[in-house]
């Protein structure tokens, strides 16, 4: 186990269910749990390491809902196309040629030191070779669910169409046994994943205790032709086939009824709402604020670093705001207190983790962000939730804590070598460009 | 006058008319001037001063169309509330009881600071005690239009109605006397504003070749209030006074009709893009295509910091994109290229410095960015340009030269004492705070 860590001064956000900031005492990081929080510095252990927050706010780590994180590598290769060419001539050519074992590892490990460099201690991932992400998660030190994709047509890593299961097989019996990471599945989505492949996912999900992430109504074209093939949208889809439920995770959801909405708050399925990439991709506004008021939980995502192009949960917030502050016509909407539980407790929520992270708690895990108030950009501080969300960006995040290591320190990662994953990155874009007729710059 | 300077090194962006990214040979500023651009190392003089660009991205400075920079000090203090209760009960309260001078160069210094770190070069502030908003731009280095605010109600600068043409007068007598500043009068608006005090500032600012800025069918509820006081929109009001031309700079322009873009672009009207705020106010999205379409100039702003809550013309950028492809449902709507445009040389174009700045040309001002791209988020580079819009952030800006000096070095102002600036900030808030039963974290 690790020394104790000490974290004194500064302001504290202990609980995002609240959006109370008070002055900080001293918050006691012991092993990979904290013991306790916002205490007078009276019970300071003795030799603890001592992180001085002064002029900081500590606060949980943010939770990314959702990502593909070994796209990374195909960041700001294509923008500004329509989802199919983007998909077609972009992504599923360049994923066919490269996306093998050493490109998931390498693409994770890039994505994973700028999310613990932005605040986010835990996230959701799919795509392919997963037990190999979940090796460049350990690796990072991040907590992560790590889920292997699921597709009826073939894949980088299940060439064979309808191979899937051998796939997920082999992913199962290779993951690495480490608290950090947990196995889950992703099947891409019902118009990619036959009903046969969704209820068998669902089975080997339940059988193993794990979630079954996929994605939901991302564009109005896929609601069509849901409808022309089964004659439902996608969210009766699912209920149909009895997938819904705490244990599946909606991503997008943006072109669903008030009677889906229905659907999924009384099923208790959890949402991931992902602003930047639907707006960027112009798939559409999610309707969150009335998610929020039928009770569905609503974590946030990034979505892949091919479709956002940056991993700034700060950023994230923001947008998500200011998109459902646009839709809905009304400037009270989405407020910032509500925006930081999306990225906090409320994600955790949606990924079955709010017992043991989310918020700053005596006894759960030691998942903790400072943020660095002393900037221009962030001067004065009337209201720390309000900086956090219409303010800071990921570059102010100082110092992180995953699982009671400190993973970034004074923003420097500490746990792998930055720059020589970003000379392997660019060595590995280099040949991706060679081959799609995409010229890299650096 | 200052030494030569040579960047060498990296990518050059010189020109963003065609978004064309090189290999970067040296650029030379001599002076306050470029004296060449992306030429061979050949050139470099001797004695000059080198700032090593490897791994980065030389271009332009930003411009910032729009900005109330003094009300830094009140960012944060008020957010997620409609438009007419942040006003009523938050901004002009604080304004009458606190924006005296020391205010205004304080804030306006705060902005400045945080504006040059990001990248901005150039910026179009309106506000009150104006001549001493011209002395903070001095002071921190960066090029600025310089507008006094013009209302016919009473203001922090002119407490008694209608006495708005002697506080111009004393503004433009106390204006300081140096090539980074320009003066001009910001009307607030046509709703705030008789015919007869726009008439008047008109004449003004033909009369000394300034420039006039105005707010224009920002809201709705604007526009409906013209129609039933002059059976006209704004934008059309305007026309009938005789203002619109390249000299009046519509800011916002959300609420406009076929009819008013036609107006704006025979009339040669430049607009000022403030997608941030018009999103977190919940004002709209403003029709920018269709300008773009029918040639009617445009430029971003970020609108002041206590609406926004940054002056990250980076995310500026993204949120214009984002914005444009949501509203169209067309993904490659507004792409990189054009939102770089908007951001350098259009924006340069509707303040009427396009032949001074917004490009790297030899002969032009020398306000030179150099923005790192050797950070994790910004790795590998497939497309400089895209990066610039969806996924750099101001914080990526490493170097800022500003009319030949250098301002901001290695990510730090090199003009200012930040430090001292912002206790002064955090001194102000609280009194702020303690007036208006807010609290202030730090």
């Amino acid at each position: 186990m690790n020394g104790s860590i000490v974290l004194s001064g500064g302001l504290i956000l202990a609980d995002p269910s609240n959006a109370e900031v008070a002055p900080h005492g001293i918050t006691i990081v012991s092993g990979n749990r904290l013991s306790a929080v916002n205490v007078p510095a009276e019970f300071h252990p003795p030799g603890a390491r001592v992180i001085d927050c002064t002029g900081c706010l500590v606060m949980p780590g943010l939770v990314n809902g959702h990502i593909h994180a070994a796209m990374s590598l195909m960041r700001g290769l294509a923008d500004d196309l329509p989802l199919d060419r983007w998909l077609n001539d972009y992504m599923f050519p360049v994923e066919a040629n490269h996306a093998g074992p050493e490109f998931v590892f390498l693409g994770t490990e890039l994505s994973a030191i700028e999310m613990a460099l932005n605040g986010v201690t835990t996230y959701a991932d799919g795509y392919f070779h997963m037990e190999h992400a979940a090796a460049a998660a350990i690796e990072v030190g991040l907590r992560a669910i790590v889920a292997q994709g699921v597709l009826d047509v073939p894949t980088p890593n299940a060439p064979v169409a309808d191979s899937w299961e051998t796939r997920v097989e082999t992913f199962l019996s290779a993951f690495p046994d480490d608290s950090l990471v947990s196995p889950a599945l992703f099947c891409h989505s019902a118009y990619l994943c036959a009903p046969e492949t969704l209820r068998r996912t669902r089975a080997i999900c339940r059988e193993r205790g794990m979630l079954l992430f996929t994605h939901v109504a991302e564009t109005s074209r896929e609601v069509e032709e849901m409808r022309s093939r089964y004659n439902v949208g996608p969210v009766e889809h699912l209920k149909n086939l009895d997938l819904l439920g705490p244990n599946l995770v909606a991503v997008h959801a943006v072109h669903v009824s008030k009677a889906d909405i229905d659907i999924l708050a009384d099923t208790g399925t959890g949402v991931v709402h992902c602003p930047e990439s639907n707006m960027k991709l112009a798939s559409g506004a999610a309707p969150i604020t009335e998610f929020l008021c039928r009770g569905v939980p609503v974590g946030i995502g990034t979505d892949g670093p091919a479709s956002n192009n940056n991993l700034d949960l700060f950023e994230e917030m923001r947008s998500a705001s200011f998109m459902a502050k646009l839709v809905t016509g009304n400037p009270e909407a989405l407020d910032a207190a509500a925006v930081v539980r999306m990225a906090t407790l409320d994600g955790a929520r949606v990924l079955g983790m709010d017992h043991a992270i989310g918020s700053l708690e005596p006894g759960k895990l030691a998942d903790v962000v400072v943020v660095d108030l002393k900037r221009p950009h962030l001067t004065p501080v009337y209201d720390p939730v309000s900086h956090l969300v219409y303010a800071a960006r990921g570059s102010d995040v100082r110092d992180v804590i995953v699982n009671g290591v400190q993973v970034v320190e004074n923003g420097r990662i500490t746990t792998v070598d930055e720059q020589d994953v970003m000379r392997r990155a660019v060595a590995i874009a280099r040949e991706i460009a060679s081959t799609s007729g995409e010229t890299t710059g650096t």
